[in-house]
C-alpha cells in the first residue's frame, strides 16, 4: 500500500487535486489517500468547498506527494517556511506530481532545477518565472523527469495521473480507470491542443 | 445569480459533483455553489476526503440541482423520506442535473417518469431498475429533456455540465470555460464511446 499525499491550501482549484484522486482511489489495493495543509482543518477551494485536512506536521515520509494549482499559489511562493517544507517532504517522498500551477511551488522551492517541466498555458510567464533554472517545456500535456510528474493546466492532471498508474501499474491497469470513469484519455505526453 | 445546490452523501463519487462544480465556479457572475446532505455536517467522498456540507432543510428553491453518483446511492435508493425530499426540491429547482448514478435517485423518486434519460453504462441492469416507466437511452453521453439533465459515468457530468452552460449562456462561453480548464470537451451528447 502507497501512502498518497494531497497538500491542499485556500484557493486550490479542485479538479487539480480531485480529479487525479478519483483516479488513484479506484485502486484502493494499491493507494491510500491523505490531504495536508499546513495548518490543518478546513480548506476552502475553487468550488467553494470546505475540506478537512490533516496539519502538515504530521505528513511522514510519503510514497506520492500530490501538489495542486489554483489562486492560492498566488501567495504562497512568497512563503518561505511554506516552500522549506514543501521541499523537505518532497525529497523524502518517492514521487511527486505536481499540477496545474501547483508546478511554481516545486519550482520555487527549488526542486526543479535542472528538470524539465511543464505547466499551466494560461499561466505560463507566471510561472516559469519561478524557477528560471528549470527546463520549461511548452508543448506539453505532461512531463516526466525522474521522479517529478508535472501537468499543463487543471484536467491535465488527469491525464498525467492515468500515464503515472500506467508507468508503475501497466497501461491495461490506466485504461481499465478510464473506463470506469468514462473518461476519454489521452495518454500521449506530447499531444497537447492547448500549448 | 443563480444558486446551484448539490445534494451530497457519504459514498457519493467526487469527479461526479466537483467536475461540474469546478466548470460552473468558473462563471462566478452567473452561479453560486452550495453543498448540501441530509443531516449536514461532514460527508465521505469516494476518495477518502471530508466535505462540509449544509442540511438539505435548510435547502429553499434553487436554480440547478446537481446529484452525483457513488456507491452511497445503494442505501438511498430504498430510504423513502430522502426520496419524497429530493421529490420536493427537484421540482420546484429550474434546473435538475442528476450525474452516473445519481439518476438512479431521481428515477426512484419518480420525477423521470415518462422522460428520456441515461446512466451509468457499468451500473445500467441496475440503475434502470430504479425507473420502469423512463425512457432509457443507451447510447448517450447525455440526455436533456426539458429541464432535466442526465449524464452517463463519472467524466460524463464534465461534458453534460458544459453542454448545460452551452445551453444556457451560449457555445462560446462553454468552449471558453474548456480552454480554461484545459479539458477537451466533447460537445456531442450523442457521441458515447463507452456504450
Amino acid at each position: 500500500m502507497e501512502h498518497v499525499a494531497f497538500i491542499l491550501f485556500d484557493g486550490f482549484t479542485v479538479l487539480d487535486a480531485l480529479g487525479p484522486a478519483e483516479i488513484l482511489a479506484a485502486l484502493p489495493e494499491h493507494f491510500s489517500l491523505d490531504y495536508y495543509s499546513v495548518n490543518g482543518g478546513s480548506v476552502c477551494g475553487s468550488t467553494g468547498m470546505l475540506l478537512d485536512t490533516l496539519p502538515l506536521d504530521m505528513l511522514g515520509p510519503c510514497d506520492v506527494l500530490i501538489v495542486p494549482g489554483g489562486y492560492g499559489t498566488r501567495a504562497l511562493v512568497d512563503n518561505r517556511a511554506f516552500l522549506q517544507q514543501l521541499r523537505t517532504i518532497a525529497e523524502q517522498a518517492r514521487w511527486v506530481l505536481g499540477i496545474c500551477t501547483g508546478v511554481a511551488l516545486l519550482a520555487r522551492s527549488g526542486l526543479l532545477e535542472g528538470r524539465h517541466a511543464t505547466s499551466n498555458k494560461r499561466a505560463w510567464e507566471w510561472v516559469t518565472s519561478q524557477g528560471l533554472r528549470v527546463e520549461w517545456i511548452r508543448r506539453a500535456r505532461w512531463v516526466t523527469d525522474d521522479r517529478f510528474y508535472t501537468s499543463s493546466g487543471v484536467s491535465a492532471g488527469m491525464d498525467m495521473c492515468l500515464g503515472f498508474v500506467a508507468d508503475r501499474l501497466g497501461m491495461g491497469q490506466a485504461r481499465a480507470i478510464a473506463d470506469v470513469l468514462e473518461y476519454r484519455w489521452n495518454p500521449d505526453p506530447a499531444d497537447d491542443p492547448f500549448a
